[in-house]
């Protein structure tokens, strides 16, 4: 878990997640464990290291856990801890209003 | 309104407010119009330049409304639109996760 927090509970999650990277890695593991190959695909246009560099970010922050299966070439799961999942509230806020958003634009022509 | 948006909801959210001064100055907007100062204040620690560049971008976007009084010096208010203030609900989500984020980690210690 992250120590030094801001006082304000906006800034702390921001804190956490304001990367829109780490908002769709939560997206994506939302529906469930995934590889870091699969995560890749889902994710969409986003470089090996900076998806790396998020992930291990989301895990100091106990947002999700790795694992690691001996097999060869070893197989990597990354699945959202309790924690993790319980931004599903933001994440479907974020749905509602995006669809909003879209809507209204394709009225507005 | 932005035309080009992209497919998944979610991206098209993160797309108008994944900068996390965006973020705030909806915080902040959301009890009240506010002047430049007020804004720039109660954001915190933001430049003028980047405070500037973001509330054109959220006025493109069709977030808040900008108005300025001919006064000596002018005065110049922001106010969220419909749009803006139906953000909302994602930020009572991000508050309510924060609080418990914050709340779990004091627990850990």
């Amino acid at each position: 878990m992250e120590k030094n927090l801001p006082a304000c509970p906006v800034e702390t999650t921001l804190m956490l997640i304001s990367d829109r990277w780490k908002v769709l890695i939560i997206r994506d593991l939302l529906a469930g464990t995934k590889r870091f190959g699969e995560l890749k695909k889902s994710v969409g246009n986003v470089s090996q290291k900076v998806l790396t560099a998020n992930l291990r970010s989301m895990e100091y922050s106990g947002l999700l856990t790795r694992k690691v299966y001996p097999e060869v070439p070893p197989r990597v799961e990354y699945t959202l801890t309790e924690t993790g999942y319980s931004l599903k509230p933001v994440l479907d806020a974020m749905t509602e209003w995006g669809t909003a958003y879209q809507k209204r634009t394709v009225e507005e022509g």
